[in-house]
């Protein structure tokens, strides 16, 4: 009745070990334990199409999937999500959610999880769910996922510029608080990150304009030859949405290049720290000072980044650590592809010095470890400390230099307003 | 200004690393990520003496403490613990939190996160919340803490029979919602456990009781020398409230060693596999069938693991694991201490195996997989299924057993009630 089998795994997804130490200083005893996930990124095309098997080899062993779909990817893609599954006889049960900012709160990840729990579709702790949408769904729905049976896989299906090469494959779920900004969370990676362009074409230009800081983030800090790729071809990318309007096959490559070179940095960095254990983070390069004045100024995030990307940049000079030029060229590429470079809220000085010392504190309060160009674009060094005058004179650089840019630097759509996304 | 140092640690308590695979099976990317957590568990004495260093060597280096406290507990042992730490010239921030079952919910958890979150205490991510009290704040206080910067370490300091031995230093964190009893969770242990018999002696003696089911459920599967104990001192342990009223040395060190004999076979097997990675977990024996009917009988938790060993016990024999005179020592030690080994709830088996088909999928869908005795008291086996037949038979078995004794087998003070367990 019970033939010899040692381990009883919970979920295929998730591995692990642990260690006992007894008697450690008398009678203590002090235990370690391990938790491993694994996590896949695929570039695909065609996700709805009934030749893809993406979805298809995931959910057809169970003959069901449970869903979660932002409302504004509903309308423009949930007709051909319904025809995927039905065309390969799987159930779909799909729960259509707001996921605009302000809905991402603990009130959105409890809904998610009545939907998800006994009553209602009773997900099985390793049944993963599938997520599709932007960063709101992929951080809200990924967090009720991490809530449910304290750990539950989920897929992410990434419908925007943003989702397909940060919030997407992020490890980092959240909500946001009357106090909190994403720091109610838990980090909890999809098992799966699909990316397909092709949904790209219904996203509007400035969201794939928003997106695209994230990209010369990662470039300029991580990797010359995508800071090469987006100098080539980064005005092309955004104008015909990484090739997915007008169906120019050669673009679409190029942009599937971006995106993959843009994964790869994210995950090498991000991916295998999922856990958050160290803070040497490049990808926190333009996401030190941004926090404290995105709200107030009312940026789109890629923006906000851009803005800080630049002040960083600057500073990076000011040290010592940057060429001239290499300054001028993370500047220029931004300025090309619509970003701003600069907005007068950084002569606020006290949200700006306000917003540091919170990083500062959330980067663990005994370093500010601000990840800044060095040495040349594509790589990264971190400044321990930016006293308050350094800081002033990277903001009057950035004034004068945006003074004597048509529009101020201020940035193509730069601003938030309560538009949907796609 | 940036001397080389690799890795900047986000905290002390945990560790972790990862691995990018590139190019599986063309352009996908996979990565594994894994987090590493170390525990320690400590048994002490009067931990509010100003001699006793547990808490000064944690608090001390930071000027401030941090806490969260059970309610109840405050009215105890409130004002020592506020001299405690006023002797050391701690600053103490204490909330203080209603800890009944029915306030193990998401708002009690987000009642917490706003006490320690930015308008607040501001709670760093590395900095340790001092939790004090039993199982329902360790759970609810736990998963506040796992969810402050998506993981905030935290000190447990357990004043119950069950938080010593068990939800204390547990990793599951959790609350109730509508359709869920524990399953919105987190797992996340707490990085020291304090455990100081002196507190039960406020607990009320079925309080003592209940908790004893726990440790009585460690021995009769993983350990016999602690059985051997139980039989030996058991009832003089729940008399004296383990030696803590009358302050008899000689029980009270009997009693420090039963808690340390239940902490390292709790943490051996539910320590070590802190993430719940696989279900060989001895420590779920008398949790097969007991989640199905706890409530609806309206019995104290322990009581219920009781039943439920019994029931599993009697299962053990059946199927020609466990000689006829292990299992009456198993059910004799409960009747000796107490505890309830039958219920006739037992007799709706629609109950029952409505329970039996939920565990089954909690635990994977792919097995029951029922701890049980097997072999001898203090060895485990695992039931891949039970068939409704015999599951009866067991229940059968087990009426008729308790309909030969006094009371019924239905135990002491088994019931809930209102009052608080201090």
């Amino acid at each position: 009745m019970n033939p010899k089998r040692e381990l009883f795994a919970t979920s295929e997804y998730y591995s692990g070990g642990g260690q006992v130490r007894e008697a450690v200083g008398g009678t203590d005893i002090e235990i370690s334990a391990s938790l491993t996930v694994t996590m896949r990124v695929s570039i695909t095309k065609d996700v709805f199409s009934p030749g893809n098997s993406a979805l298809r080899d995931v959910y057809q062993p169970r003959g069901r999937c449970v869903a979660v779909l932002d409302a504004v990817v509903d309308r423009h893609y949930g007709a051909a999500l319904r025809a995927y599954f039905s065309y390969h006889g799987i159930e779909l049960i799909a729960m259509v959610c707001p996921a605009a900012e302000p809905d991402k709160t603990l009130r959105t990840a409890e809904a998610i999880l009545e939907f998800l729990g006994v009553n209602n579709c009773n997900v099985a702790r390793d049944e993963p769910i599938l997520v599709v949408g932007g960063g709101v769904i992929s951080d809200t729905a990924g967090l009720a996922a991490a809530l449910l049976h304290r750990r539950t896989p989920y897929v992410m299906l990434a419908t925007s510029v943003v989702a397909a090469v940060d919030a997407g494959p992020s490890p980092r779920t959240c909500v946001n608080g009357d106090q909190f900004k994403n720091s109610i969370g838990a980090y909890h990676p999809p098992v799966l990150t699909l990316v397909d362009s092709g949904l790209f074409a219904t996203l509007e230009s400035r969201h794939i304009r928003h997106g695209m800081a994230e990209i010369v983030k990662m470039a300029a800090v991580d990797e010359l030859r995508l800071f090469e790729l987006l100098e080539e071809h980064g005005e092309r990318l955004l104008a015909t949405k990484f090739g997915s309007v007008g169906h120019d096959e050669e673009l679409r490559k190029v942009g599937d290049e971006v995106l993959h070179r843009s994964l790869l940095s994210y995950l090498r960095h991000e991916g295998t720290n999922a856990f958050e254990i160290y803070q040497d983070r490049p990808h926190a390069y333009g996401h030190t000072w941004s926090p404290g004045f995105e709200r107030h100024a009312g940026l789109l995030h890629g923006h906000a980044v851009a803005i800080d990307m630049a002040l960083s940049t600057t500073l990076a000079e000011l040290v010592g650590w940057l060429p001239g030029p290499d300054r001028e060229r993370i500047l220029a590429l931004s300025r090309r592809l619509g970003l701003a470079v600069y907005d007068p809220i950084l002569e606020s000085s006290e949200i700006l010095l306000a917003g540091q010392e919170a990083m500062r504190s959330k980067r663990g309060g005994r370093a500010l470890w601000a990840p800044v160009p060095r040495g040349q674009v594509g790589a990264v060094g971190y400044l321990e400390e930016v006293p308050a005058e350094l800081l002033a004179e990277a903001v009057r650089r950035n004034r004068l230099h945006a003074e004597g840019l048509p529009g101020g630097g201020r940035g193509v759509d730069a601003f938030l307003d309560a538009k949907p996304i796609h």
